[in-house]
């Protein structure tokens, strides 16, 4: 009996991506332009998507037809839109047109930009928009940069960096089982995202050695708080290996004196970190590059285009005054990956954790370009110009009061209404409840924060959909839902 | 004087959005269908791509036709074309068409995935492929699965787990500064990837405690040299941490004893960990699944999609059959990213380092059901045939000598004509020689290996558009250039 000849199989043939690269194209153009025709978040329960798909993937293959009418009939309604003009949570991100049309490049040709000849574009394009954004952000040439997937990643990294800094031999040796050690500490404050203490309990310093340096009654670093700190931890014996100062905070965009706390780290030899994933944007105003005065003392440095800048996650970027120490800490040589151009280039994959690294330069060229820098920095001011309008709603309103300083694009408030003054129980349930409320109308959703044990709203306005009949609409919003929880209508 | 009116400006019009992702995606098609139209390699010099590109970002935005004229003018000749049904460097790997159409609509979305609630479908989404994927790979339910950028990452997130397991109060004290901690060791072969040994070194591990175990005459691990370093590490005082074995080593992919292995860790109390980062997509193959026998005794699993199952970079997939050690790793709390539904629904930032989360199952759920199980499996097949039938010729040749088992689609080899043979310098020279010549042509992409001392080529077959002709024709490629080192024509 003979063997039936087996067809040989590639991939789908040009014509069908042809037909359905269009057809997505199509409804990407649609969707971009009629965001709003969708909840911004998700009205889903939990179990609703997962309880629609089938429990195995199918034996025989698909068709696109029957795979994109799933994906709108199933996967959409649990999408928490974060391109609607309306999303004022957490911080409002952009995946804006031209960076969508970098991804769909950066997809097609699928590289891995781990070695410089795996794709010398990627690793020399990063380079130079790497120095594009360090110009724009008013930092020096001794700036080198990396992109990352995330700020967690970065911070991590620049962790890693502080702690080989030390020289104390922790790449060979390790950390454990050695009396010659001494604890190593890493400065943050009470407002510091939680991703550097993540990243020091990931390298093995310990929650315990991340001491929380007090904040004012901005919410910024105390650097006399913090030289005291250092001054103890010496005393005691241990080690200051890293501060982390911030410019824009998570919960209220509060910025750090960097500085002062560049003194203090320079004074007693430690490595500064500056966290600026949300703000540092904003120096992309020119009227604005003084947020980032004493960043250019910083051995280490992360921003986040991918939340302020219109790129679409993930796009994170590490720049280094010591890109040295970084390739220390990273560098491994592997055979299959030596090659005899390594004395001349930049293999990327010496400076981080990764191997892999997906071709993200690419789209954050597209942005750069197509807005221009005068086109960021128009839209960066009008986000800012409309959250400073919002904040001066909150302060001419008996109904409301803000909690904060409003530096940037994120206002921090809650609902005080007369008949709750004192009631600081009562304050917080309206204010969940509000929320709520708000969230489940899927005409806009908030986050919440705490701040001074006080529960605070937070609108985070960043996406280049917002305009001032957004904002409008909201602050309209917020009043008729106030007055409903009220009973005052 | 009147302040001029400031018109309000937003993102691209959802027209140019259309009209340039149109053309975006017929050069796509063009290109997914003629991808030998280009080098494989790329073939440029360090500084070329660079020295084309403006010092600084344009102040005023530019039109997307500049800028896509520039992407295939500058950008494409720097790219090293993954794409090239002939790239057979390091392990090939596919952005398939289906992947593609995943990424548009991903980066259309711009999901961040950290919380269930800020997109219920990412989440839910990516339990439910990495279920279907856990069953064709026929591990139990007991595997948890998480999807994460890269196994560099996957791997350092599971010796964090590993750690943790260990109980000696990591997370809260740290490593250093204690001396009621023994040295941590972790177990690798000389055959594992160094990812492994950098996640080891970045935890705090050091790179003194990677033990690295030998292999025998096909590159697995000793499970017998393996038991006697851990006995001789507690003998020591040392604690054993986790051991590392291989399905698919990075060089030959040889496969470690898996079951053995476990035994070991089990009567030790080991952590162990199983990368299969580029073999394990093998499995999907039904009389293929053998290849990972032992691993459901894994406390953690590493495979990619990325890699050899037709999803674009970049997409891993980290199993763990203790999620709540992984949770207790790396959970920390934040104010503003806690919610109601917290203790009912998997919110994946609780489980890595990283808060950022594209929508990654998007891809992979294309990819799964536009070739389903069957046409997985026949792709995959087809390429172990081809890489078998490329091996046979080796062997049966005078002038080319194999210098592994081939148990996938990669083979290890060597010219070693016999006017060299016992000259191992020479066959040294003569060997960089041809993969230069090789790779200058543009024609086909090849990287190399050192294996017992000895400079191996390695033909990695894994693009979804490779055929039998190609094996082919880089066979014949290889045999004419020797011909023309050897000046015997």
């Amino acid at each position: 009996m003979q063997e039936p000849v087996r067809e040989f199989v590639t991939d789908m043939e040009p014509a069908e991506f042809r037909q359905f690269g269009h057809q997505i194209v199509d409804w990407i153009a649609d969707y971009l332009a009629h965001p709003e025709q969708f909840p911004v978040l998700s009205q889903v329960a939990p179990g609703d998507i997962k309880g629609q798909l089938p429990t195995a993937a199918p034996l025989a293959g698909e068709g696109m037809d029957a795979i994109l009418a799933d994906f709108e009939r199933i996967i959409v309604p649990g999408i928490t839109h974060w391109n609607h003009p309306a999303f004022y949570a957490y911080f409002a991100i952009t995946g804006s047109a031209p960076g969508i049309l970098g991804e769909m490049l950066a997809a097609a040709l699928n590289v891995n930009g781990m070695l410089w000849r795996t794709s010398p574009s990627a690793t020399e394009l990063e380079q130079v928009v790497l120095d594009w954004l360090r110009q724009m952000l008013g930092l020096p040439t001794s700036f080198w940069g990396i992109i990352t997937d995330t700020a967690s990643v970065s911070s991590m990294t620049a962790l890693a960096a502080a702690r080989e800094y030390l020289d104390l031999g922790i790449r060979r040796q390790g950390m454990a089982g050695r009396p010659d050690l001494p604890h190593l500490r890493v400065y943050i404050s009470d407002q510091t995202h939680n991703s550097v203490e993540k990243g020091a309990i990931l390298i093995g310093v310990g929650q315990e050695n991340v001491v929380k340096i007090a904040t004012d009654d901005q919410f910024r670093m105390r650097p006399d708080l913090l030289e005291a700190a250092i001054q103890a931890d010496i005393a005691a014996g241990y080690r200051p290996m890293a501060v982390t100062a911030t410019v824009g905070t998570t919960s209220t965009t509060s910025i750090d004196p960097v500085p002062q706390i560049a003194q203090v780290c320079q004074k007693y030899g430690v490595w500064l970190h500056v966290d600026g994933a949300y703000a540092a944007s904003a120096a992309v105003i020119p009227e604005w590059r003084g947020i980032l005065a004493g960043v250019e003392q910083a051995d280490s440095f992360v921003f986040n285009p991918h939340k302020w800048l219109f790129t679409p996650v993930d796009c994170s970027v590490l720049y280094c005054q010591r890109p040295d120490v970084l390739k220390r800490a990273f560098q491994l040589s592997l055979d299959i990956l030596s090659n005899r151009e390594d004395d001349v280039v930049t293999n990327f994959m010496d400076y981080g954790v990764q191997l892999g690294r997906r071709f993200r330069a690419l789209k954050l060229w597209f942005v750069l370009r197509y807005y221009g820098q005068q086109g960021l920095a128009e839209r960066l001011a009008q986000h800012i110009q409309m959250a400073q309008d919002f904040a001066a709603w909150v302060d001419a309103s008996p109904d409301w009061e803000r909690l904060a300083p409003t530096p940037f694009s994120t206002v921090c408030f809650r609902a005080q209404p007369a008949a709750l003054a004192q009631d600081e129980a009562g304050l917080e349930t309206l204010n969940i409840a509000l929320e709520e409320r708000i969230n489940a109308t899927g005409r806009a959703f908030l986050s919440h924060t705490r701040l001074g044990g006080r529960y605070a709203l937070r609108l985070a306005i960043g996406h280049i959909r917002t305009t001032p009949a957004h904002i409008a609409g909201v602050w309209d919003l917020l009043n008729r839902e106030l007055d409903l929880l009220l009973e005052r209508e």
